[in-house]
């Protein structure tokens, strides 16, 4: 007997026809020995409706206390799934109870809208489990302590599901989504794309980070605190599906290195078309320009991804970053109505129509040439690099994002993703 | 200065437009010097949609377990109310907080759907008044011993408001509905149906249980208990009317009889459609027959309202007692089969196509002859009485469901209840 969570993206909780096929899944697990803590999201759609009307009445709620109202009006949704799955769960004649994540308690910090988990407290949980009982508890959400219902920002039911399997040391945390796990890039640009059937949670991390939307990145920053054996899986397979097959499906995010993973020197190819591209150039080399230049943008509450400086000329060098593209225009504004004055910059540039493609992969700790070889794949396709940055297992580079598909493709090919990797 | 509490119906906030409505004629109130704690209902047909969604799950539920998640469910639709009505007062830079009913806490008992409010802690929300906020409340809605969700049931609302305003001892309770007061009958039977300025607690508990649906019965009953200043009065009004105007609309309900109150030996004529009659013929005129046939109706949670047993001829009598319609099939069943063997019954018969129509009025105390118009009233217009029953302030009629109206109209104008009242 393991002791299992499940979570459930909004999507295989969109209707009532599916939640009953959420339960027909949950009682096969249950009635093959295990005990289960389900984490459901809000039907599809139903935390856009809520936080719809919310924003008529207010359009711009900035306030703590607008926020909390918020939080209160959102978090809702996964109350009402939680709900409707006990009762589903019922039907099936399974024991099972909901919660709120107020109920369980989820301990979180005040911050509405990106509360942050502090502890769980799973007496009330555990009790539930041993007395047979499917226990069901809402994603997103938490109390803070003052008593306030919180929310854990977009995606936060992952990371409330990471967090139970943490607090419970749960067997292992199985995540449904609507895609079959994790594949080496997205397979609606290159139709080749292959499902891994193992990634380290670095390679993870960066692939959340890097735009790949299959789990949220605070889950798996978790997930790797606390060492969560957590798996990505469809919800679309049938339910009734073998348990075995089934438990072997989808992605494996792996912790230990000397686990027999995939060996691949790349895992997959990230892509991402939010950011853009500002350049400060003719600035004076001198020491603390760098802060002079992205301090006010940091104040303004801005964050920066990727930053590059170039080699100085005569005493002068340009620097250029990429920000969000939604805080391009504020970014490019601030830049030269105080920054560049401030700092005698020759002038600010700035190019919203930019991507960002990254290979990732932790076998690039221990193969040298696989930037290059990067870097020689784009160019044999004729596109340009327009800005570099590395780390131990990824490599990102910024280009002209017409070029975005045609890039992703080759490297894909270059780095021979489409074929299965040898059994290690 | 005043400690007031509001109540807000579905349809009053059935819409951000109208909530801002709402909104606007609450920040009257606080502007005009008050404190104010508002408890709205869900949006209109929330918790049918939500009780909808969770029948499509579970049509038939009946155990504990099932009732405590159908009871989660239907509590968010108060709970997004609330949330929504606090940003509209924000928005019109009034400082507001919301408060589901297990953060206040609203303590109840464990009868899911059908909760009974045990004691109300308002130390939280005296803080929050004393700091100048608007608190708004979810209705119909409380927390048992346990830490569950549990509601009060359909109408839940204007209880938790009386609720509310006696464990704070405010000074007026005001409850928005969609109807003008309480008239002296249904104004779509009667078009000279005339409001009533004023109401006695007794009379209103009358009108409650006779089928007037202005408000929830067990509020009435609540207010009398401890003495809460009752009105209900139109939320159609425009939202800026002056408040004094406002404050002296509606009816009142009234616990002094000593009051200056309207004087009229009836105030108000009370129908209902929804009972069925059933007759059990011949049974033996002995000590403890009631018992041997109501007894079993009872065992099996049907309630009975009206009885009548008719005098005795030949050492046999007949019984008769009228059951909601919806129990009508199921109480017949249960005679023909169980009781009617059991008693040597001649026979059982049963009519669903009949109604109750009542007048009532405190002035009947002292007045006598009320009855007897009543049944002259109705023997001129040929309808034939087929039941009677009488409390101190009160005399119900059975008749042929078909004469309800005419009934009703002619006993509005033999009592002159198109005129108003002069003053006592």
């Amino acid at each position: 007997m393991a002791l299992i969570v499940h979570k459930y993206g909004g999507t295989s909780m969109g209707s009532t026809e599916r939640i009953r096929n959420v339960a027909l899944r949950v009682a096969k697990w249950v009635r093959a020995g295990h005990q289960l803590v389900v984490v459901p999201s809000a039907m599809s759609g139903e935390t856009n409706r809520l936080l719809g009307l919310a924003r008529e009445l207010a359009p711009t709620p900035t306030s703590a206390a607008a926020e909390r109202e918020l939080d209160a009006i959102a978090a809702t949704g996964e109350q009402v799934s939680v709900g409707l799955l006990a009762l589903a769960l019922q039907a099936q004649g399974l024991d099972a109870v909901s919660y709120a994540g107020w109920q369980v308690p989820i301990a979180t910090d005040s911050a509405f809208t990106k509360a942050r988990i502090e502890r769980i407290d799973d007496t009330r949980v555990r009790a539930d489990l041993a007395a047979g009982k499917v226990v069901i508890i809402t994603g997103f959400q938490g109390i803070d302590g003052q008593g306030n219902v919180t929310t854990l920002g977009r995606g936060g039911s992952d990371t409330s599901a990471v967090a139970v399997a943490a607090a419970m040391k749960a067997d292992e945390c199985l995540i449904y989504t609507d895609v079959d796990g994790v594949d080496t890039t997205d397979p609606r640009i290159v139709p080749e794309a292959r499902r891994l059937a193992s990634i380290s949670f670095e390679e993870m991390l960066e692939m959340a980070s890097l735009g790949s939307k299959v789990l949220q990145i605070r889950s798996v920053e978790f997930a790797g605190k606390y060492r969560v054996p957590l798996r990505v899986l469809s919800s679309f397979t049938p339910w009734d599906i073998a348990i075995d097959e089934e438990a072997r499906s989808g992605t494996l995010i792996t912790f230990e290195e000397d686990e027999k993973m995939e060996q691949a020197v790349v895992s997959g190819i990230a892509f991402n078309r939010d950011e853009a591209k500002i350049t400060v150039m003719g600035v004076p080399d001198r020491p603390g320009i760098a802060y002079q230049i992205l301090g006010p943008v940091a104040d303004a509450n801005i964050d920066i991804d990727m930053i590059i400086q170039n080699v100085s000329h005569d005493g002068k060098t340009d620097f250029s970053f990429t920000v969000h593209r939604n805080d391009y225009a504020k970014t490019l504004d601030l830049l030269k109505s105080k920054v560049a004055p401030a700092t005698n910059a020759a002038q600010v540039l700035g190019d919203p129509k930019i991507c960002k493609v990254s290979i990732v992969g932790i076998g690039m700790r221990s193969h040298v040439g696989v930037a290059s070889k990067m870097f020689r794949t784009l160019s044999e396709e004729g596109i340009n690099i327009q800005m570099i940055s590395t780390s131990e297992i990824k490599t990102s580079v910024v280009i002209d994002e017409k070029y975005m598909e045609l890039a992703v493709r080759a490297l894909h090919k270059a780095f021979e993703l489409e074929q299965p990797v040898p059994a290690a």
